[in-house]
């Protein structure tokens, strides 16, 4: 994806979700197999200069949230995306910049989840991200999110 | 807990995590059983105008780490309180100002967590937190955090 589409996803996310702005959520890369988010630590810290756990989490949820929504995005109307419920295990403290990796699910899984959505209007898919920091994995998000039909 | 006490815990929130200042975090009430946070919806809308789930998750996270911190702020030097997992559950959409609550885990399982901090100089406690919009809860928060001598 080019430099500019990234940005203008970037200018969506900070639009529909404020809170990603401040966070200084930035979209490093999207294509068709995964996404890449970044965060500064200075706006997401906690109390002992690290990153702020619930900074940690929402990461992760905004890269597979975002993944799912574009991949969707061409459906006319496009489908809302909410999330259902998610877990996120905290491996590590990050003390610099973190980075956000999801990869879209095994195509049976984004098949089932596409052919809900035609058929009853309403699909619900698992995914999961990494949330790195120093370049080590410091958590494991997993995450359903439900789609319904414009 | 007088106003003047919570609102001397809502600057430490602010300070320490200042995510929860732009997310208008307010300390409602906190007393020995539980605590009870606040957030506007404005600065944690989502692409719908109903609340992030990300904002959801965290005031629920933070409404669990308050009250441990909080509980165990008197011991000198004061211990470190970080997540190390945590579960949510998301309900129903929220389209109005959020609140969390959590309540102190039973006093069996905070005897166990604070003679482990006495002992080995860190324990571990489940929490539990809900977060409510228009009166009803929609979501579900279930953490596990971390306390370490300081």
């Amino acid at each position: 994806m080019a430099r500019e589409e990234t940005q203008v996803l970037e200018a969506f996310l900070h639009r529909s979700v404020p809170l990603t702005k401040t966070m200084g959520i930035g979209v490093h890369r999207i294509d068709p197999s995964g996404i890449e988010l970044g965060a500064p630590l200075a706006p997401n810290r906690n109390h002992f200069g690290g990153a702020f756990g619930g900074s940690i989490a929402n990461l992760g949820l905004t890269a597979a949230w975002l993944l799912v929504h574009w991949r969707l995005s061409d459906r006319v109307p496009a489908p809302t995306v909410v999330i259902a419920e998610q877990r996120v295990v905290f491996a590590r403290p990050v003390l610099r910049a973190l980075v956000a990796r999801a990869a879209m699910p095994d195509q049976a899984s984004w098949r089932d989840f596409e052919g809900a959505l035609e058929r009853r209007g309403r699909g619900r898919i698992a995914m999961a991200a990494t949330v790195e920091g120093d370049g080590e994995v410091a958590a494991r998000f997993e995450g359903s999110f439900v789609a319904t039909s414009g």
